[in-house]
């Protein structure tokens, strides 16, 4: 056993690496999204499909996934019930889970204590001090993940059907929303029943970006999941914490808005989440890789 | 063509009415939910299971409903594509749609001018000013609803994980909530995951009992319910507009909630939902039932 599988998988995308006994990235790959709670069958498919790529990208492709072990940090992990069924699915000789916001901590951190917070299509917050962690949110779109790009994206969506029945004042914003459903309420409606956050998601730049420009909804949005943020990291961080990384796709929109006290203490992650599932797998599976 | 077949269906249940030509109810029934763009193929069996009860409740199980022509307002029809579908699937002589705001607003006010609002497990708004209609929301429980007991639910299940998260203060009714998901926020984050709207309008009611006895998130809860309530009527009254009549399971308690000048021109609907079903399918089909 000379290799081991990681995979970072969120509601975006998944990415696996193809890592030697010393941690080297061998081969990469990226598929589709790999969120456990909320599609598991899409989940474990999205999986072998970057497991092959990442073989294939190394040169491997002769590798047997049945031979490598995997360690696999997955979006919903937390609140899944679903993870051994997956296991049971996926071909890989040991199959391990953490959720994604482990790995992103051992990857943004290393060993050291600090927070991180990932703001992405969902998000979630988490801190370690010491042997203490705090954690707060990774609850998902439906009741859960505010300030992620799904929410804010409802959000626009639910404001635009508001500004279209006159119960809200309608924008620039609003109106350029309007228009990318051809001005009919009903396929904004039909779009979001159908929707995964990923979806919803793709709005959340347009929000920020409106809102740059003094847009009354995108201000409005982007201050209160701002709000939202602020309130969440004052429930993970402590007393003379000295790290905050803000990680995901909505870190830099988010960076220069966040409260003084957290912007004084942002640092540059040390590596990215699927690094931090090597770490950790390489940990867990360190007895049966060979060491060369 | 001595008959009528007239539904009302909506998040919660699918009633049923056959009807004479002159109105009359022969017969009734009641099944499960209804909503045409949540759920096509459950809305389908629960009207077929709604006919067959009607006729049995008349006593005229022989009646063939291939005989006899329906009229059904439906939750869900003013944002869906299915209607053609489902009217291809459903064993009726003839089958017209309206949505489920229209048959009510005709059940309650007849043909005179007024402004309804539906507080059940969706929300909509519908107004008649001589030829003129205003309408609000009725949108759905993603990215709509606003006020509704769905919309009530998940967000009181969301300050539920806020609360555990310790980002937003917990109170008695939080605890309470936590405590029927054994404590384990996986457990609500799994319900939400799969439920339908109707699931998460159960938690309504005790959002108004806790604001009833003070409790802080259960009040701030039907503060923001209410404010939009009061929203969505400014946007769908008019100066001088005399009549307001509240339907659904919430009807009751924001009736003495909302604004002074809304309670001002509350009215006694004049019937229900399913009259106006009636009414309305009387005018459409009045050409084919024969008049005793």
């Amino acid at each position: 056993m000379d290799f081991m599988l990681a995979f970072d998988g969120g509601g975006t995308n998944c990415r696996a690496a193809l890592a030697g006994p010393d941690g080297t990235i061998l081969g990469r790959a990226t598929t589709g999204p790999a969120n456990i709670s909320t599609d598991p069958a899409g989940a474990a498919q999205n999986i072998v499909e970057a497991a092959r790529g990442a073989l294939a990208d190394a040169g491997r492709a002769d590798l047997r996934m049945e031979n490598i072990p995997a360690f696999l940090g997955l979006a919903g992990a937390n609140v899944s019930s679903h993870t051994e069924d997956l296991a049971a699915h996926l071909p890989f000789r040991q199959t391990r889970f953490s959720d994604d916001a482990v790995i992103a901590l051992q990857g943004a951190l290393g060993d050291a204590d600090g927070v991180i917070a990932v703001l992405g299509t969902g998000s979630v917050y988490l801190g370690r001090n010491g042997d203490v962690f705090s954690r707060a949110g990774g609850w998902g779109f439906v009741v859960g993940d505010l300030g992620s790009g799904a929410r804010l994206g409802r959000a626009l969506l639910q404001d635009t059907l508001l500004a279209y029945d006159r119960i809200m004042p309608r924008s620039p914003l609003t109106r350029h929303v309007m228009s990318q459903f051809d001005d009919e309420p009903a396929r904004l409606v039909a779009f979001a029943i159908d929707e995964k956050p990923v979806g919803f998601a793709r709005f959340a730049p347009l929000v920020f970006e409106y809102a740059e420009r003094g847009d009354m909804v995108g201000t409005a949005l982007v201050r209160g999941a701002v709000a939202h943020v602020d309130a969440a990291l004052a429930a993970v961080t402590w007393p003379g914490c000295e790290t905050l990384c803000l990680l995901g796709g909505l870190a830099p929109l988010y960076a220069q808005r966040i409260d003084a006290q957290f912007r004084g203490i942002l640092k540059t992650p040390r590596g990215d989440a699927l690094s931090g599932a090597i770490e950790l797998g390489l940990r867990v599976f360190s007895s049966s890789l060979k060491k060369e």
